[in-house]
């Protein structure tokens, strides 16, 4: 063991902690570049990777990186006692999980333990997904990789009997349906501390909307005052570490498009706010994530054995998922329409119909009945709008928020029908990838809105959207994309070809279900 | 694209291509830490993972680590343009082998150019090798990676028409083979290239071997004027770039005990130093990597077969491999067995053996009748000494030198027998795992001389073997390790019994083919 004198780098990796040597060090350690050591300092201890330096940081020093000085809270000029890292044991079970093997719990724990510590490398926790994306979990694995999972991270404890969530698995641009949910379902008297995400690939997470209505990066215990005092919240749960191995997983799965621990992810962190009562929806439809009603029921199914494992009463809910709910896509956009359809202002069916589904369907869960026309009572007697200004009010937000004071980007583009007929679909990919182009989600403002729904008429000359971008130079991309894509088809009934492929096309989508 | 200046961080990150960002410029080009930009200056460009600070980059800076800064050949003040890199297209065809498509040369030559360059994450490297473990390849795609992993790469160009090698896949302590079969084959007057790996799990690679008697850290250039005037030559393949992208699989390969790129791997590095004509040879037995006659003729015809197609002769020499070759472990110790058996100082049986039936085998394919006869002769006559010594000349090493002059270990540590009977076993893992915690591979001085093999009586008292380290506290910790061990059994002929397994373990070697 080497004792060594910290010298603060002022780097951030982005994640990984790293540690610079000076190569006399590194040498006496029989640590290479890239190569693993244990620092201790205190009670604690991290695994780091390590950089050398000849020069940099002298014999005697150790350079730190703003994630190493976090986690082990060190200063400048702090000792510090460095060993090399031996290999850690979860390998070995990694390895047998490459080989075909079933895994414990104790071995999962370890390996879930060593992912959220940093004592694995990207590659070998990349190598780990890959192999479940093969060899699969079975049941008892997917119930301990959730539990694990849950117990490597923080967790709400609200002490609370019931405590209900609803999750939706994505796909669908424009689904604002949570921003209306949570407020009916605590106006209610139910506790839904909801935690949602931002954007990977789509124009608006659930995060993104809310936060132009409210902040939303709160800590755990900020989070438990609200839930405490309003019975429920929105906020972003990449602020919670509730689940730190699963942020650590998404970033590996996504690039590759697979997805082998999508319900220990789900549920690991619903399991880690108390949930004990879920609605899942499971959007199904042409350009949703699942195309098809037997592929959803085979996915609930599978929530609702995993849910009884876990404690967690689950139902699903499988929605039609073919075309955006309401007519906004975009952060701003869609937390305007929320609100609006929350004050009573406008009044979009098929929004309205989801969440009063889902709000209904927690209730009836949870000792009411017929939890579906309280949910609409509760939306037109004003107390979900209370409700929600309430939320905003204790997370930090305007209670007084009204539609029109959210921004929404001032370059605007209309496009209008050239033909006449009926609008005959819509092509939710390509709105989110023209979405995307105008700025969504990070510019709050950009986004777009829809005039028609499928199966409209539409006459020659009418407004189909428009799209809205804070920058010039986005609204121009969006307007580009939108072009040279098949967004919408305005058509008679019987307009039966879609497109023509003249070429082999190998383009993937960045695909991945929400969680 | 933003211009910034270059500023050194004179750092080495140990192979990943690191910038480093200040917080406002990665807000810009809208990359975050972790995330990758590209690089241009004036004709060339790189890929490189940003790190960001505050403070340490200024704004219109960017500092590098060296291994950009080679890359690029940059220097502080330099200016260059940066840009968020783009998802590769390669993603998409790893995506693809995922779901098990198969791929075509110019994918998978994309794959491998993108892995060489830096453009794909560890993550995204592994989860391909970790594909490839579960899907396979099929024959041409194997063919196809093997000639992306050349062409990827440097190749040494010779001119000849007949090019000989000779390759082992490992896996037995103290095979010095290689060291005999180089000079008495290009005695001979064939064309022999050979390249070595330095060890990763063993005590010992042939590079760490030879090192102990010339130079081995030579240029390719360098390799070409050793080979043109001696007709061969001994050197560490590392340093040769012959087929970086294998340096990165075999990264990701080696800590999870997965080879799906063994065959390629091997055979693009004969292939770029221009190889036609192989011998390979399988050790196999009790201990070694190989344990069944059936798998080394598995292993054997795919070896044949790819050669084929990428016109190489190859025949596979199944070799016996329960012990180890000669009666020495350890680069320096087994340096000197060799240079004692090549100067007719010892006759190792086994060791010359193994050599002369594969140098043989090699003249046997190339024009010569009754190779191993001519390779004993070539051994016996001086022959292969004098090829040795102008090696070693041209290398750079000292032509004179003598067997004392390797420097061994002078901390020393004898093993006697208790008992008297036979030798009827030895452990090669546990005389591998002795000899590095001697220090092997990187002290050279460190290992293990045996003096009894396989079958040899022994009586009470009579020396087994005698541990050399160049540290005290590491040859403690050899002698501790051996003491716990079983390394070899003295015993009658008929005890059967080789250990008593009473509690589980879940251990599992570090282990992987030599390539």
């Amino acid at each position: 063991m080497l004792t060594l004198k910290v010298k603060e780098m002022e780097l951030d990796s982005g994640g990984p902690l790293i540690a610079v040597l000076n190569l006399e060090d590194s040498g006496d350690l029989g640590v290479r570049s890239q190569g693993r050591i244990k620092i201790l300092h205190d009670t604690c201890q991290v695994t780091a990777i390590v950089n050398t330096t000849e020069k940099v940081i002298r014999k005697g020093e150790i350079g730190i990186y703003d994630e190493v000085k976090n986690n082990l809270h060190l200063r400048d000029e702090d000792l510090v006692g460095v060993t090399a890292a031996p290999t850690p044991q979860s390998l070995n079970y990694i390895r047998g999980k490459l080989r075909g093997r079933k895994l414990s719990y104790q071995e999962i724990y370890e390996i879930v333990d060593d992912v959220v510590h940093g004592n694995l490398s990207d590659a070998e926790v990349a190598s780990f997904v890959t192999a479940l994306h093969f060899r699969g979990l079975d049941l008892e694995e997917t119930i301990n990789i959730s539990k694990a999972m849950v117990e490597t991270g923080k967790t709400l404890k609200l002490g609370k009997e019931v405590v209900v969530d609803k999750h939706s698995i994505g796909g669908v641009p424009g689904d604002k349906t949570t921003l209306l949910v949570v407020p009916i379902v605590a106006a209610c008297g139910l506790t839904i501390p909801k935690s949602s995400s931002r954007a990977i690939t789509s124009a608006a997470g659930t995060a993104d909307r809310a936060e132009t209505l409210m902040p939303v990066i709160l800590s755990i215990e900020e989070m438990k005052k609200v839930v405490n005092r309003a019975n429920g919240c929105i906020v972003w749960g990449g602020a919670l570490e509730l689940s730190p191995a699963d942020d650590i997983f998404i970033k590996v799965e996504f690039p590759l498009s697979i997805d082998p621990l999508l319900l220990p992810s789900i549920l690991s962190k619903k399991k880690a706010v108390g949930s004990n009562s879920l609605v899942v929806d499971i959007p199904c439809g042409w350009g949703a994530k699942i195309k098809t009603l037997e592929e959803a029921h085979q996915l609930a199914g599978e929530f609702i054995e995993l849910g009884k494992r876990l404690d967690i009463k689950i139902r699903c809910i499988v929605t039609y998922g073919s075309q955006p709910i309401g007519y906004t896509i975009g952060p701003a956009l869609e937390a305007k329409e929320a609100l609006e359809n929350i004050m009573g202002q406008i009044w979009c069916e098929d929004l309205i119909d989801k969440a009063t589904d889902i709000a209904g369907s927690i209730l009836d869960m949870n000792g009411f009945t017929n939890g579906k026309e309280i949910a609409l009572q509760t939306l037109k007697n004003g107390k979900a709008e209370e409700k929600l200004r309430e939320i905003i009010d204790l997370q930090g937000g305007d209670t007084n928020l009204q539609p029109d004071d959210l921004p929404i980007g001032s370059s605007r583009y209309d496009i209008r029908s050239e033909k006449q007929g009926y609008l005959i679909w819509i092509n939710n990919h390509a709105l989110v990838e023209v979405a995307r182009k105008a700025g969504t989600p990070k510019d709050k403002g950009a986004g777009i809105k829809l005039y028609k729904k499928t199966g409209d008429t539409v006459k020659n000359g009418d407004l189909l959207l428009t799209l809205f971008a804070e920058k010039g130079s986005k609204l121009e991309d969006a307007i580009s994309t939108l072009e040279s894509s098949k967004a919408m088809q305005v058509g008679k009934r019987m307009e039966m070809t879609m497109s023509e492929v003249k070429a082999v096309t190998t383009e993937v989508e960045d695909f991945i279900l929400e969680r």
